[in-house]
């Protein structure tokens, strides 16, 4: 809501769990989806490594109907940290290097970053957020002059700290007379600024982290950390992510 | 939810929004409702000041139609900063003064409030929260030993910076290794360390204070963050918030 009385700005928004999808008019917005753990930023580094597209699917049933449309297929699907049987890798970023997926398309199996997508798919666009990518979103999404709305995936539809954190980073790189908070990017910017000098060590004390170490995929955890690694946006189109 | 290998702890958890309400069981947790522009705040200063009873409705109708049940109802309603026609008084918590309210059944109209107690009535307990009884409230949370869910009421079922950094005020006084917290306790705790030296001027940057500084209630918004002034706790019997 822009309450200021001089002309009115661009808003710079965070939604910060799925089910506040429906407060906004996302038509009104470019939406940037949020699931740092792991979806989003398997993604960006799977579309920056020659990913021809990738397809989030939520269900793994769904993501095994896939095998029958070809092997140009690369499933991936993954429960309790353990590859599914019969699918070709899990959702570890560390697969979805060029040697992997260069030219070829993944169907990826993710819950709430799938949920997500389904519910902003009318935005004005719809792109893919990672620490991986921040920079490059971040300048990408400057140009475009338009409101922009950050959708934290977060968890079984409820708020986590790692995707809003996020956030905060975009509104920090984004943040200036352009635009208008709302409430949401204000605390997530003040959550970034909080945690920036030390991200990792802001985050392990997140109930998601602590579900992640069970899982043994601290390394993944790392690696999902690393700040503009990759400068490719993913965009959705029609039912795929592909580059911008 | 508790993941830890330890005995299973007491739940501090943070609701950000009446609209993610329904992800939670509310029958296993005692409920603070907070809504502290101006209603929490109103309702705890009325209640320490000697009001019978407080009950919230949502809408202006719904208040006037207490005028006809007898005149031991004084009716609350304002919109746009100003008392209703034919109404006792409108929100601001300076209107719930011992003169005021002593011995008497106020009718509120408060639709943010009215709307998260409405879905917390299934709780074991509901309970009302501001800074005016803050260290009462939270040293009797303490004794009940049982799990604590924090509900800010927000704005339009959306986030807002002022419960949560109330709701951080309370993990602040309950944390420790009695409760489990979830990422929204956690993130509340933290931007309340960040204000907590200046709660006015912390708040001061929020878009909800900016709309209410238009409604020329400045006094009011000072009035709501003073700490412990009261000592009385607000609990929801039946339709009625009644002395604890």
């Amino acid at each position: 809501m822009n309450t200021s009385s001089t002309p009115a700005k661009l808003k710079l928004e965070v939604c910060l769990t799925p089910a506040l999808i429906p407060l906004y008019t996302v038509q009104d917005y470019i939406v940037v989806i949020i699931d740092i753990f792991r979806a989003t930023s398997s993604i960006c580094y799977g579309i920056e490594n020659g990913a021809e597209a990738i397809i989030p699917v939520a269900l793994v049933e769904e993501c095994a109907a896939y095998r029958e449309k070809g092997t140009e297929y690369l499933l991936a699907a993954e429960r309790d940290g353990k590859v599914v049987e019969g699918f070709d890798f899990g959702n570890s970023p560390f697969s979805y290097t060029a040697e992997k997926v260069s030219g070829k398309t993944v169907v990826l199996t993710t819950t709430n970053g799938t949920h997500a997508l389904h519910l902003s798919r009318a935005a004005k666009k719809v792109v893919i957020g990672s620490f991986l990518n921040l920079t490059s979103l971040s300048n990408w999404l400057k140009q475009q002059q338009d409101n922009v709305l950050l959708v934290c995936a977060g968890w079984k539809n409820n708020f986590n700290i790692e995707d809003t954190v996020f956030a905060g980073a975009v509104v920090d790189q984004l943040a200036g007379d352009a635009y208008q908070l709302d409430d949401a990017a204000i605390a997530a910017g003040d959550m970034y600024q909080l945690g920036k000098s030390n991200i990792p060590a802001y985050l392990a004390k997140t109930s998601h982290s602590e579900r992640l170490k069970k899982l043994k995929i601290e390394e993944d955890i790392a690696f999902c950390l690393q700040q503009d690694l990759t400068t490719a946006i993913p965009v959705l189109v029609g039912e795929k992510l592909v580059k911008l």
